[in-house]
């Protein structure tokens, strides 16, 4: 029932992806509150008794399917520039906030998160496995010479993420493709005449 | 009851302040769902009645409340360069966030937004007003020749409010002094060789 697939990462269970998908689809229609390791179990078609050997709480289950779940996962890209590399991701982000399947979800995360300090260290563990993911990104453009080795590429994430998020969801607003790439331009070359 | 003061802006109930600091502070605590007419009403310590002639729905008093309220307002800088006033308005925004009396409010805001189209409106129009009153700072800018007039000020907004909002309530990571320097030196210079 429970034993492990390989995966090449960490062990997981063997319905892994059928409970990821069943833990996130449960927060973006029920909620954070909605959301119980009964209705996980349920939805994903597992005794709660597996559930429960691999994830201790909702909590954990909840960052393990963030973290790992194939639904938000998207390639970091290497297209040869700095610049590319980063408005492909500044793409995939907005897909991400915006596409039918996923946007719910990151809609309730964001509900979620304020004033509840488990969800907040689930937050940080999901954007720091991000950052760590992205990290080459920003290597490979030391190594070609497009960037000081001083850039902070968590604080150039969080404002072309931090923008993406900020329009879609508090402003209320659509971002342009057009938008991506002035942004992107913006943190390569400033806007300083 | 209702006569209104005048205040150099627009017509307001006597009490709206009041009115306004019971809005938030009973989104703060009550949640988006607990805000109703009558709470505000009671909590405001004036008539129902009198608040249905300002203000037809709670998200009319909510976004009055917004724009409006001394509570989430602050001074745009005028330090006499770009980088000072972005600095210091960045500064505001992150005092905002984090700031015992109004970071509940901020994130109650942020935890009712997702998936309520009438708060979505809401959303817009404050930070459309907000957009408005940052306009000054880079108007002088171009003015003084720091800045192209090309320049999109709400994108550059974004950008330094996403990333502070994206750190504070997201990532649940703190934003010290220094970030918001780099940041604005990031949107000013940028990161490339």
């Amino acid at each position: 029932m429970d034993e492990s697939a390989d995966t090449g990462t960490t062990a997981r269970p063997r319905r892994a992806e059928a409970i990821f998908a069943a833990t996130l689809e449960l927060l973006a229609t029920a909620g954070y509150e909605g959301l119980t390791m009964e209705a996980v179990a349920l939805r994903a078609g597992v005794n709660k008794t597996t559930l429960y050997r691999w994830w201790k709480s909702k909590d954990e289950v909840l960052a393990a399917a963030l973290t790992e779940s194939d639904l938000l996962t998207f390639p970091v890209p290497d297209t040869g520039s700095l610049r590319g590399d980063l408005i492909e991701t500044a793409r995939s982000i907005h897909c991400l906030l915006t596409d039918a399947a996923t946007a719910p979800i990151a809609a309730a995360v964001l509900a979620a998160s304020p004033g509840r300090p488990s969800l907040a260290a689930v937050g940080r563990m999901f954007f720091a496995d991000r950052a760590a993911r992205e990290h080459p990104l920003f290597r490979r453009a030391v190594v070609r010479g497009e960037l000081d080795d001083r850039t902070d590429p968590r604080l150039v994430m969080d404002m072309l993420a931090g923008a993406i998020w900020f329009r879609v969801f508090l402003r209320a607003e659509p971002v342009e493709a057009a938008d991506i790439d002035k942004a992107v331009d913006i943190v390569l070359n400033g806007i300083a005449a």
